[in-house]
């Protein structure tokens, strides 16, 4: 069996927390793990950990691809090189397995779920296993316990005699309130979890069926010579969803319910929802202090959080943006994130803490023609080996030893010492210590912006060749 | 005439705007000027500035002093060496005037309240003037509009056939709401502003009479002599309000309804009540973006703040804090704020950014053995001459240029330009030019606090003899 974790994600919903840059499936909500981890852990529970891979966005790949390494160095991530929802992705994902290995089961997830009960979970997935090697596509279904209107809800009746599995009769959209209650009280409908397995084989066929645009372009991908989704076979596909493209259409769909817990952590409230409360009914998170606040969910990420009488509100900090919403409204966060990319606010895409594959910089302040930073080299971390048009640097070194190249030349520097990097020279800055590195840098300049960068080298191969 | 500003304050109950260290007077809340400048110029329409002086705590001083200072270069700041209350503050006031320039009027005033009509103010001020120079002890009552619980009320009826003023009957604690509602119905109630007026002479006999406790301790005092508040004999003194040292018990006290507006401005209730609204009712002051809110106050003062479906909420966003409360609990703030003090939690006593006399600094980050300070030197600014025995410094000049004293040499750094400061070095920042000078300071040692820090010259008389 092989797993694809679709890791894409716009991070609207979660904002301020989530940015368009760092999306819901990155962030660690309950758990010292984030989504994303968790939910290759989970698939490693069922498969070998080289069968596992994830596909996403070019914008989120460094990201994915740094945290899965964590787990497993060799972490397969495929990057989509432009936005073309689910269909397209999961053709290239089931192409992909085919040209590499041929024919096999495979298991397609989201990356931003929340399932806790894991065996539960293996459980339901080797029931369908069976049903995908009999040809059907199966679809994991979750039994609703209350009448969500957020939600995609699926139609089931009896599937000939087998002991699991139920028959697909029809995919419904996110329903009204009166609607999503006829369905739950019914008894025979699913929410749909976005949880799908198949042959690669059997998928593949049902593209040729119900999407022949798709299988025509996806014929053009040959992955027994390439590795990488190319760009002008990959931009011509339609922009569809699975569930558009080929489970309302196909007709051997069946429906595994799933036997786990499981959440879509959609928004604030599901955070609310999944997290420990205390005897007010309220979440804190960070550091919270409450006077007399009840049901309500406390986030700081840097600051102190005071609340004071409040009851049923969602309040979010973090270093650059503070929400404050009604915990029933927590949909509508997604209205403030519209608005900021509308106006171009930065506070939409990107945190004041940005991660990269050597670690973090957090921005400290900045000012006309200035700009201070702390960055954080993880201990073997390495910055490319760069130059800027329009920036000097000033290095000082806080803890930990630097290993500076400057130009042709490399220095070593100690806690307190430090140095320019004057325009236009190629410098990389690097930690060969096992102990966290931290300079504090204060970047001089009439252009001050991430994208005022050359790269020679990286290790992370995030130079073109 | 002569004004006493009185210039304590807790700055607990605008919390996290207000500080220990930084209380409401010293706040910049409704326009450019602080409530402490604001009082100083409406007393300056009365009488001339050279008359008018402000007493408060050490902790304080500097800070009054500063803002003063603005507006009247020699702004007189008397500051008290221990917390007495208000009794013994106003004494020693009384005492300051005569033995310096004689029997007058004196009018004292909180530093921390809001008179927008000054004109009606300076009327209610003139008529006081009258009846003090009949001997009367004057205060200054405002009629209610409201049941308020949070204010003293004064009891009066009619002053035999004078014009303007009324005869104080009694003086009456915060009462409960039905009281309250008692006291404003029956239409001869006054707030009590904490504002009076009366001639030197007659106050220092009514504490002969009243408090002769206070009276026999401020005979010690002799101002022809000193020129500042003898701690050995100023921590004699009882801690006693005026109120109920004097007031409650003397005869000869009379009321002017005051004509103008007031507010206190005692919680973040008022601070909504005070300021412009929108037309769904919101305040907002700094960078707000609200979505379906209502009738709430968003007060942002570094990073961007959010709303989502709120009602009648007060969110205060500050550098290191953030604040949530129901706007009718406004009073509740108090609460966070003594229990941060409980837990010595610096949240309560300073913010992230503290004003100098020279200017001010923001703290950016801290960590084990290191901590990172955006300075920013006011033209013609200068910090003292001083060394550290526990961190050295590193300077990075990010704009202006700044004369940096290092032992017996002098240097000028221009933007870009970086020194290091090391250990038990004299050293001093000076900005003599007419640009704000900004510099990044990294200090790196053992023991990182401001008390660390050993004065040898200052400007601003920071340097005891």
């Amino acid at each position: 069996m092989y797993g694809v974790i679709l890791a894409g994600g716009s991070g609207s919903r979660l904002w301020p927390l989530s940015r368009e840059l760092y999306p819901k499936q990155l962030l660690k909500l309950n758990s010292k793990k984030s989504l994303l981890e968790s939910t290759f852990l989970r698939l490693r529970e069922i498969m070998p950990q080289n069968h596992i891979f994830s596909i996403t966005n070019t914008k989120h790949a460094v990201d994915v691809k740094t945290q899965l390494s964590n787990i497993y160095t060799d972490a397969l991530v495929l990057a989509e090189p432009c936005a073309k929802n689910t269909a397209p992705a999961i053709a290239v994902s089931a192409k992909y397995i085919i040209d590499k290995n041929g024919d096999d089961i495979i298991l397609v997830v989201p990356s931003d779920h929340l399932v806790k009960d894991v065996k539960a979970f293996k459980e339901s997935i080797l029931e369908g296993e069976k049903l995908a090697n009999e040809g059907y596509i199966v679809t994991f279904g979750v039994k609703p316990d209350s009448y969500q209107t957020g939600y995609g809800y699926i139609k089931t009746s009896k599937l000939k005699n087998d002991a699991f599995g139920l028959k697909v009769d029809e995919f419904k959209e996110k329903p009204d309130y009166a609607t999503a209650k006829k369905y739950v009280e019914s008894g025979n409908y699913f929410w749909n979890a976005g949880i799908f397995m198949f042959k690669a084989s059997v998928f593949i066929k049902a593209l040729e069926e119900y999407a022949p645009d798709i299988f025509k372009i996806l014929k053009e991908f040959d992955f027994k010579k390439q590795d990488t989704i190319d760009y002008t076979i990959f931009e011509k596909m339609p922009s569809i969803s699975v569930d558009y493209a080929v489970m309302e259409r196909a007709k051997n769909i069946a429906l595994i319910p799933l036997k786990s817990d499981w959440d879509d952590v959609g928004c604030w409230e599901a955070i609310y929802g999944t997290n420990a409360k205390d005897k007010e009914g309220n979440v804190k998170i960070g550091n919270v202090m409450c006077e007399d606040c009840k049901d309500s969910l406390f986030y700081g990420s840097e600051r102190l959080v005071a609340g004071v009488g409040v009851e049923g509100v969602v309040v979010v900090e973090t270093s650059d943006a503070i929400m404050v919403c009604k915990k029933d409204n927590t949909q509508d966060v997604k209205k403030i994130f519209d608005k900021l990319k509308e106006m171009k606010d930065e506070a939409h895409l990107i945190h004041t803490t940005v991660y990269r594959p050597w670690g973090y910089y957090t921005n400290l302040g900045r000012g006309d023609g200035y700009l201070t930073k702390l960055i954080s080299v993880s201990p073997k971390g390495q910055l490319s080996l760069q130059s800027h048009d329009h920036r000097s640097e000033h290095w000082v070194v806080l803890s930990g030893t630097a290993r500076v190249t400057l130009g042709d030349k490399v220095f070593m520097l100690k806690a307190g010492s430090s140095i320019d990097i004057p325009v236009q020279a190629k410098h990389s800055l690097a930690n060969p210590y096992s102990e966290e590195l931290k300079i504090i840098e204060v970047q001089k300049g009439d252009k001050l912006s991430e994208d005022d960068i050359i790269r020679y080298k990286d290790i992370y191969g995030r130079v073109k060749a």
